[in-house]
């Protein structure tokens, strides 16, 4: 290492254990070599010619009509809960430290299924809105296909999304099973509030009950003021339909809330004067607080942020340059910025936010990283425009509990809406542990 | 239809043959139900009890680990013009009339492949940086994933996108042959500035030659002002690992540039003197112009825009309200404006733009029709932020030339870049048919 290299790095750190300015790699001069030479290959890979490897040699295959991955990528798989369809619900979760960027791909995103997934023929199926209206309609994939569109990229989380945090103990697990019940896609679909002025509201309706046609008719209470904000009846994720597991043909969207309420197979929704008080929203989404009460009608899916990269799973291969990366998102609007501390807390670096920042979506953060080989505490703090920031753990527990390790009683994990932080130590020999900090 | 609705269609007219001011619905008081009345079912389809279809009755099924799309949805597909693998190249193009947003899933990414798609084992792939350097250097998957990263959201678009409409009279296809060749995802890798500054650079380096691994080693000389900018060596498409037709385990990603210079199985850069003149650029990708001189080394994929909805295939059901939508974009950074005429250039509306608009990426347009039934002819003009607009399709046949039909030789149609407009002739039966206007 130069000593102009030395002298640069001092300058560029802005926080303990090695974090290094967010802008350092929109500058000049910014050369990563002794980081990672350790890992670059002998000259002899690089000298003429080249040596061939077999599929440069022979013609390659037929890309299908509908592509699948590479058979190398199988591992890159969301985890079942329930991989046999007992009656139970079915938990699939995004495999975060496996992705990069912000949009999750259809085939990873997270499903929540209280009754498994319904086999919808699209030309069979019907959207009706009723109840306190006007004029009750029925809706075919056919005629919501005549009216105006919107897209908008957001996540989608669910309530019970990061429980393992409310336990006494670090959970050992990955961010996968941690965090994997949020993903983020691009949605297009048909704004609610159009259909509403469609079938004309009667000013006694202040709720909707929305209803899923799968087996057990989900179903949900929203407020009005939410469906005639920014509420969809969603048809396409990323592009094409919606994947069978999150509603297919249709589903509605309430960007930023809680995911149980995005009712998937939708097929009515029911103006009426008060919540409905149904099985998901009077139990299992409503646990009880250390008061007594229950945490009911609690929508918002508030600021958070975890780090994907590194983390459990993904092992530090030696000192050197890394870079920390990770995903924060807020029902509250935009990401406003997103800290980040090597030293448990001690001191912060700002985060590098990927633009642009789309409001209630993935923000993915990165902050360059020398790493000297010792164990730390990596942890990261997100706040959004609306000045939330997220709350310590502690604060998060005193207000709404804490359950046991070892869990003998999963209904121990029910609490919901976790967006305190996450810690990843990494110990010296690279590994990297769910801790508390 | 009330005399209310006659007068506050008529005020929102903006333009002939039913072209609606693309703000009407975000004002209050805009429903359609007189355009669509025809579509809603009877009243018996919203009294309770609503009627229950079989997959409400039953439980549902398992949901897998990478989930498939609905059996429902088999149509949506890539064409395959090549579908034994026969030794030429194979052309999958994107079904754009049957998505919508404007995101493109991988799966149905387009896909030009001269020779084939390689089964690259990612362990052993190395991505080589020689020539005009100080330091080559070899890259594995598991030396980039330490470098900072980036993600955006970019077109990618085949030179010869688009090439039926350099035929003299209309060639009768659908969007999906048309203009199947371009697609758009969120990408995410490494700056190829920041490999660059590893090697350090020879200042007599000019170009770079980037080479597949693939059977026939495809390659092109790119000028390292690009390389410097915003080229990145792409690792990640919408999240996951790029799908094997799109260069798995790695491309190089030029965004805005001809999709043939964007190599994909990449295993090196070779930054030279002098570009290569190799077979895609010298003979390919360079036709010969009326002139007779080569339009050779012409990267730029200009600003262009078609409509999706209505199109081709997508039989209107009847007068009344519809939404025409479509895709704009350009190379030369964010789409501005764009105008849909539905009276063949008389008279132009200006499109409502999903915001938020990305540089150099699809950007869906909308405008809100009211269809009287009559034949017509629907077209889109795209403008850019530097202020470039769609040629005329007769200036761009005047500089480059046109083809014949019948076409008996294929190439004849080795014409590239073409960003003229799209014109759909809607018949009074609801079809809609590729003219010229």
């Amino acid at each position: 290492m130069t000593i102009e290299r030395v002298r640069r790095e001092t300058r560029e750190a802005v926080a303990g254990n090695g974090l290094l300015d967010r802008r350092a790699f929109l500058k000049s001069g910014a050369a990563l070599a002794a980081a990672v030479s350790g890992y670059t290959l002998t000259e002899s890979a690089t000298a003429e010619p080249l040596a061939n490897d077999p599929w440069s040699q022979v013609a390659g295959g037929i890309a299908p009509a509908y592509e699948q991955r590479s058979r190398f990528e199988a591992a890159t798989m969301r985890t079942q809960n329930n991989p046999k369809g007992e009656p139970r619900p079915q938990n699939l979760r995004t495999p975060h430290h496996l992705l990069n960027g912000a949009i999750t791909p259809n085939s990873l995103h997270f499903v929540v299924a209280m009754g498994g997934v319904p086999d919808i023929d699209p030309d069979r199926h019907r959207l009706v809105i009723h109840g306190l209206v006007k004029r009750p309609l029925a809706f075919t994939l056919d005629t919501l296909a005549r009216y105006p569109m919107v897209s908008r990229v957001t996540f989608l989380e669910c309530g019970g999304n990061s429980a393992p945090l409310f336990s006494n103990a670090p959970i050992q697990a990955n961010v996968q099973a941690l965090h994997g019940l949020v993903s983020c896609s691009e949605w297009t679909g048909v704004r609610l509030s159009t259909l509403l002025e469609e079938t004309g509201i009667d000013p006694k309706a202040k709720w909707l009950i929305a209803e899923g046609a799968d087996g057990p008719s989900v179903s949900r209470s929203v407020p009005m003021t939410k469906a005639m904000d920014d509420a969809m009846i969603a048809l396409y994720q990323n592009g094409e339909r919606l994947m069978p597991g999150n509603g297919y043909p249709m589903r509605l969207l309430l960007p930023g809330w809680e995911g149980n309420m995005q009712v998937k197979w939708l097929r009515r929704l029911k103006l009426v004067e008060a919540p409905a008080m149904s099985y998901y929203e009077a139990r299992t989404y409503a646990p009880i607080l250390p008061n007594g009460k229950a945490y009911q009608f609690y929508f918002l899916q508030e600021v958070k942020s975890f780090i994907t990269h590194p983390s459990p799973g993904l092992k530090l291969n030696g000192a050197g340059f890394y870079e920390i990366s990770g995903i924060a998102y807020s029902a509250n609007g935009r990401i406003a910025k997103v800290m980040v501390t090597a030293d448990g807390g001690k001191s912060w670096a700002q985060a590098a936010l990927q633009q642009p920042v789309h409001p209630k979506a993935f923000t993915r953060f990165r902050v360059p990283w020398r790493w000297d080989g010792g164990p730390l505490v990596l942890q990261s703090r997100a706040w959004d425009e609306g000045g939330n920031v997220q709350p310590t753990r502690a604060e998060v527990v005193a207000r709404r509990g804490q359950t046991r390790t070892p869990v003998t009683n999963p209904a121990a994990f029910t609490s919901q809406h976790y967006n305190g932080p996450t810690s990843w130590g990494v110990e010296a020999n690279g590994e990297v542990k769910h801790v508390y900090a």
